[in-house]
């Protein structure tokens, strides 16, 4: 019998020790850590910045958030890889109901981790630059924002595949059989990350497009008059 | 005995059989191919678009060889990644020998060929419409630019994480021990793809923001006249 309830069973996972806490317990704290997070983040950015749309606000909420779980929650992933199945912290409970979902953040998989290490190093630090970015409504801002929201359109793109076709074509599977995890856990949490950044990269390269055609047209007129 | 020269030893390469074609024929009838590309790309440019700057139709030229690479080279080891040790076509023994530097190349790594999969379906294509909207003039050619520049960049840096790790950490090679295919196969033509879409990606957003900067300054003026 397994030593612990990840997919593959065979996978090599060591020390394994069940959460101590409730499922719900966790779920419950962790959005209530993200929904004060964001209260403090709107509150901020509204006190400082009373002029600001309401939409950038709302951007600054989301590139808040993104720029924290990637710092702190996969940071914490990054620092503790070798030895996640035996914590017993908030984070690293959350990070051993999520693996349900996908051992590979139990096994120090190399695609996870060095993906992981890219994203708190580079892309974590970005996302807090957009938001300071779109708070001071910089001219750097929306080719920073496509460069951000293009990380985690790759990532997760090949984060989906990499897992999909291993469970398809080699017959590996990392999700435990049970729906809620696959559905809940590995594609709606992380499907988030592509529907957001989709509409953020579809708004910047609109922003910026229009900027051009306005320059390009003043720059006719000028060779004109 | 290992049945194939590629690290590790014991990887498992099915039906290998040595290149027919001597390396130096390989690498001149590569170079030779990728140089009547540019200068027939090069040409077709000056002779549709002679205002064109020179920097423009060098970008031309570098977006056209990547996408070409892409969808053809790359694409060849999407199509045909489960029998490529045995290949004996032009495609086949130059990637037969690149493995020499990157064995998962015949392994259909799972890694390697999801992120050469997106690089052929969507970054390949993509490439070619940089090309094509610098020829253009076209407002999305900056945004898009900076899009394909960062596939690049995350594409190669994960790359090389990801082979790295297992080398030092998990002590796995993929490189044959021998210097030369280490640093030209697997560090230098690899490295090309950081230098140059670093170099475009700063003047995208270079440009960009100069742009934006010229659009909020005439709203400003706007506002106070």
């Amino acid at each position: 019998m397994a030593s612990h309830p990840y997919y593959p069973l065979e996978a090599d996972i060591i020390g394994y020790s069940p959460n101590q806490t409730s499922v719900l317990e966790l779920l419950v704290s962790a959005g209530g850590g993200c929904a004060a997070l964001l209260g403090l983040t709107f509150a901020v950015a509204s006190y400082v910045r009373p002029a600001l749309r309401l939409a950038d606000r709302i951007a600054i909420l989301w590139f808040v958030l993104s720029g924290t779980l990637h710092c702190f929650f996969e940071g914490y992933f990054m620092i503790h890889h070798e030895h996640m199945a035996s914590a017993q912290d908030l984070f690293g409970q959350l990070w051993k109901e999520y693996a349900l979902s996908d051992s590979r953040y139990m096994t120090s998989d190399t695609l996870v981790l060095c993906m992981e290490t890219m994203t708190v190093l580079l892309w974590g630090p970005l996302c807090f630059g957009v938001a300071y970015l779109t708070a001071t409504r910089h001219s750097l801002r929306h080719p920073i924002q496509v460069m951000v929201c293009m990380s985690h359109l790759y990532g997760d793109t090949l984060y989906y595949a990499t897992s999909l076709f291993d469970h398809y074509a080699n017959g590996v599977a990392y999700c435990r059989p049970e729906e809620y995890y696959f559905w809940v856990y590995y594609f709606f949490m992380n499907f988030i990350w592509i529907v957001v950044p989709a509409y953020y990269l579809f708004v910047s390269i609109r922003t910026i497009s229009s900027a051009m055609r306005a320059q390009q047209g003043s720059g006719e007129k000028r060779k004109y008059q």
